[in-house]
């Protein structure tokens, strides 16, 4: 399901991440950062909340805001919640794991874009140790990982979309379908959110009749090195494109090569830390044009796996455009 | 933030069941229903994405649909998720606890009003036994609870949402604030939500400059007996409204002298499970002719329960007419 977008623009980000980011290669990108994963706050959940707060605050001061729509990985979406109950605005949950940010930015969008807002705040945060705790084993264990495995960054990222003019647009966005390949593994979440991909890309091709060089750059959410080939792959055997200015946020936002994150980053917030701070600074300087950004989401929970359910996974489009 | 819509309709409707909402007051209207919690499956889990999955396809069957909006109370949303992936349909997954269904209403018109979108499913379900078991203890422990919780109703509803003209229309949306008055309590759903659902009657009422007798009926989604007596004087006292026709979802579902449901019934199925039956029909019947619904949700999860933190919640309204 696709959208194009008329008038609907990015006005504002904010970003708050940890220390793993900002030593990462985008790190000059990212003012505000904290040292150690607690933020001055006695739990990792409460610190991740601590940084959604602070990204919804600092938009909040800067910008006229009429609704905020904002989720994270935690159960309940609680890091979102407990920062929104700080600020008198309205609030809307969501809620699909990797691919919450494009949902969002959809949604707000689609509101923008019909009038029914002015300009909305879409924030996303994601926490590394709050989200191995719970996904995953204690952190304290120490366990070793398999190197196809991702790394959940930590950071919160807002967007103030609105309908007042700015050099970078919202042009159009597509819905995902849920696909599930059959994968068990919760470690193989490059494999498991490459078809969502691969799919959502295809369908936003075809509704909008574009072919993928429209683009001079596609970049997926978080799939990793490893889910990166498989993506490659996948999307020409499958729908015969070739995937040739395409690059995965996941490997952009660490130097995976010193940086112990195995097959690069991954979480909600992980797409939007690269897109929203050195994608949106390359577009601004002219350098690129039209970007696809598809935020990739596996839609399991740690009973499911217990349960030894299959992985759906879920991928969302948005195409970015320098405006005129 | 309210919107009003001017074509909107109740398309279509499917309900599936457990055994005490069978056997409630409204268990009539519920045709198509389980005997035990399994509902032929392993897990609890499994059983409520399985009747996810049944409204889901059974509204699929019967309607051509571009869009499923929906949620549910498993951690990650995979009750909604699970059932998504066996339909080829673009989704969103939204969470506002049990003012979920609310907030897939207010979305779903809003795409439906401005032509984004022709129908809509907007589908949420809850299971009791797996709402326990995540929530609170292993359901077998069967420890006793305080006299003021409330039951998760076990139940899936999908609404089909559309422009095509029937008898019911959704006529405005209010998207609530998340309120937080320092309720650290899980037992205490309804003293949490009361005053997200008293502050959300008020700036529905006064952004569409109305008093509270321009609706037949107000509905609160799930505050239980006891939540429902501390709207009524928190609301009185707050904002000076008087609730005169004003009932609680959460009371009607079940016989809660007879059945043992503590303080009524909840859930993001809860306020569904009442408005598209019974109020529904008698809506149809010409016995109600402007009904406010306003659905409530806890925005906590057990990891903020333990931390000893306040408890966070919202409300939705929206306001169902019998159409010209």
């Amino acid at each position: 399901m696709t959208f194009k977008f008329d008038n609907v623009y990015i006005k504002d980000i904010d970003i708050v991440v940890g220390q793993n980011e900002k030593k990462g290669p985008l790190g000059s990108y990212f003012k505000n950062s904290y040292q150690d994963f607690y933020f001055e706050e006695k739990t990792w959940e409460q610190a991740e909340s601590k940084i959604a707060f602070e990204t919804i605050r600092n938009l909040l001061n800067r910008n006229q805001v009429d609704l905020l729509i904002g989720g994270d990985l935690l159960n309940q979406l609680t890091a979102t919640s407990f920062a929104a109950r700080n600020f008198k605005i309205p609030f809307l949950g969501i809620y699909n794991a990797c691919a919450t940010s494009n949902e969002g930015i959809v949604l707000a969008s689609s509101f923008i874009d019909k009038k029914l807002a002015n300009n909305i705040i879409v924030n996303v945060s994601s926490h590394n140790n709050a989200a191995e705790k719970q996904f995953r084993y204690p952190v304290e264990y120490g366990g070793p990982k398999p190197q196809l495995t991702t790394f959940t960054v930590t950071g919160s990222v807002g967007v103030v979309l609105s309908n007042e003019k700015s050099k970078i647009k919202v042009e159009s966005g597509t819905i995902g379908k849920v696909v599930d390949y059959g994968i068990k593994d919760a470690y193989e979440m490059g494999a498991v959110m490459a078809p969502a991909c691969a799919q959502t890309i295809y369908e936003h091709l075809k509704s909008l009749n574009r072919t993928i060089d429209y683009y001079d750059l596609v970049l997926s959410g978080d799939l990793g090195e490893v889910g990166k080939k498989i993506l490659k792959e996948f999307i020409k055997k499958e729908y015969n494109i070739n995937l040739k200015n395409y690059n995965d946020c996941g490997t952009m936002i660490y130097n995976i090569r010193k940086q112990s994150v195995y097959s690069g980053g991954s979480g909600p917030a992980c797409a939007p830390l690269v897109v929203y701070s050195y994608i949106i600074d390359e577009m601004k300087k002219g350098n690129l044009k039209r970007v696809l950004v598809v935020t990739t989401g596996a839609l399991h929970s740690t009973t499911t796996v217990n349960q030894k359910e299959t992985i759906p996974s879920i991928a969302h489009a948005i195409s970015l455009e320098v405006a005129m």
